[in-house]
């Protein structure tokens, strides 16, 4: 489908998904609320099923086939969060799941996908490769790509992560995610725009993946060109999610790799939860800009905790 | 007081506490669970306020204390969790606390001392010192002594944590609570095994730090000589935690130290929360005696999460 998904649609996506996926806690924490003067509301989803909010998108997707392409199965390339979300919602349905991963992908990643059960196939690590390998496979078996972003299942599925947050607390002031490809930030635009008018809501990127920045700026998607910790958010906008991020996001933030770390740091130290460093970039934004939020309430998704550690714990020795 | 509690004053204490402390969540986790055979229910008491179940006791100890005593504030030695719980409950009840501790504490644990509003007072870092230098301030301030565990209202307090594990939870076959002072253990003993008669009650220490386990096999208390990286566990039973436990507990289950960090790492890695060594010792403990817990239900308390994370990314990369 090319259009964008409407409140409606992620409300229907998540009664869909209801019993797939993990309802995750909303997190508070005073010594950090003392320290950034607003009041943070963390969403959990480095708690939800495979260690990211991708399970949501995935399960949405694959819940939505029809018998006959279920029989069929699913494929996508990713190197991270979505092949381990897709491989797992796959077998959650009992659908077969193909995943091109580049044969360089983190062996944490790789692990992750195999865990749930998915076929790993092996490509160059470079995005034509993957997407040439991708057809291969799919001319192959006849089976469904399930894109990681740019497409309506998904931004509904994700969406759902901010219905629950909003559905969990009064009246939040603002909402702030991550945005790599702009799913999750899409969905969470469309659900708080649309149920509760007067949020404002932000997107965070690292400054050295800083494409949603330039293209809200520049009117056009301007594709990424990334060298960055937070491995989740190095892809660019697709026409989808750019449609709707230029309409109804109030601006997107941007932070620098050692805002990120300290981030990471400071959440792992105060909330006693594990994130990655994707998840980190939407708290170093709030960190980043007393201005904007001191006295007001606001939203995060923490989107995913998957974290080599033997990784954090070099970063956090520098 | 010189009796132990029972069933009723852990329902007194919860009542008292309930205002103040967190009602912590209890987690699962699938993937641990078909790597353990066995269905695990983690009570997070590293998310209570000043990260750890100390404040559950400490908070019931000062909200006991007199309108005279409490004006005359409370004083503990403690390198640790208890120390800044103490201050944090005093804190809140408008009661001034005052906190010896060793001059070669953890930078990390007297900064959370003083970040709760406690009086910090070093002392050279042997036993003797601090009990010398604690007997000064009472002598003094007159002020009221809160034990860290060998304590009526203390052990009543820590028994929450499993009152509300068991409120939340249905019929469990089995809990686990690390072992240093014991205090966390007798709570448990007298909760469970009043409330819930067949359940099998563990204690978890360390092999470095193993005087629970030979005090329970010679009869009579055994002093500790601890050398573990369990730094919450270093402390010998005294005199009530003896009696209960003795009573109580089926046995005491140790664990080597690559145990403890391998169970640490795991939970990080799977639940995505941030533990401290001592409460992996429990994780360990389940790990180690898969022929006891396979196929039942065991509740296990996560007793705190104040690592220092540096310390902890050196022993992951180990």
């Amino acid at each position: 489908m090319s259009t964008v998904p409407a409140l409606a649609n992620i409300a229907e996506a998540a009664v869909r998904i209801r019993s797939a996926i993990h309802r995750t806690p909303v997190m508070t924490c005073a010594s950090l609320d003392n320290e950034t003067g607003a009041r943070a509301y963390f969403k959990c989803e480095n708690f939800q099923r495979t260690g990211s909010f991708k399970f949501r998108g995935a399960t949405n997707a694959v819940k939505n086939l029809s018998a006959a392409d279920a029989a069929k199965g699913v494929a996508t390339h990713s190197s991270g969060n979505h092949g381990a979300a897709l491989a797992a919602a796959a077998k959650a349905e009992g659908v077969a799941a193909k995943i091109v991963v580049p044969e360089n992908a983190a062996t944490i990643k790789q692990e992750n996908i195999l865990l749930h059960g998915a076929e790993l196939i092996h490509c160059e690590p470079n995005l034509q490769a993957r997407e040439t390998k991708l057809e291969e496979v799919v001319a192959a078996a006849g089976c469904t790509i399930i894109p990681p972003y740019n497409d309506f299942d998904i931004i509904a599925g994700q969406g759902t992560a901010s219905m629950e947050l909003l559905e969990d607390t009064d009246s939040l002031d603002h909402l702030i995610a991550p945005v790599g490809g702009g799913g999750l930030l899409s969905g969470a635009a469309i659900c708080a725009g649309e149920s509760q008018p007067g949020i404002r809501i932000w997107g965070a990127e690292p400054e050295q993946a800083d494409d949603a920045k330039k293209s809200i700026d520049a009117g056009r998607i301007i594709p990424a060109n990334p060298n960055t910790i937070a491995d989740g958010l190095q892809t660019s906008l697709g026409t989808l999610t750019f449609e709707v991020i230029s309409k109804h996001v109030e601006d997107v933030l941007t932070v620098s790799e050692a805002e990120i770390i300290a981030a990471m740091r400071l959440v792992w130290h105060r909330l006693k939860i594990v994130i990655e460093p994707s998840a980190a970039v939407a708290v170093a934004a709030l960190l980043a800009h007393p201005s904007k939020f001191s006295g007001q309430r606001v939203g995060i998704i923490l989107t995913g905790g998957n974290v080599d550690l033997n990784k954090a714990a070099t970063l956090f020795n520098c």
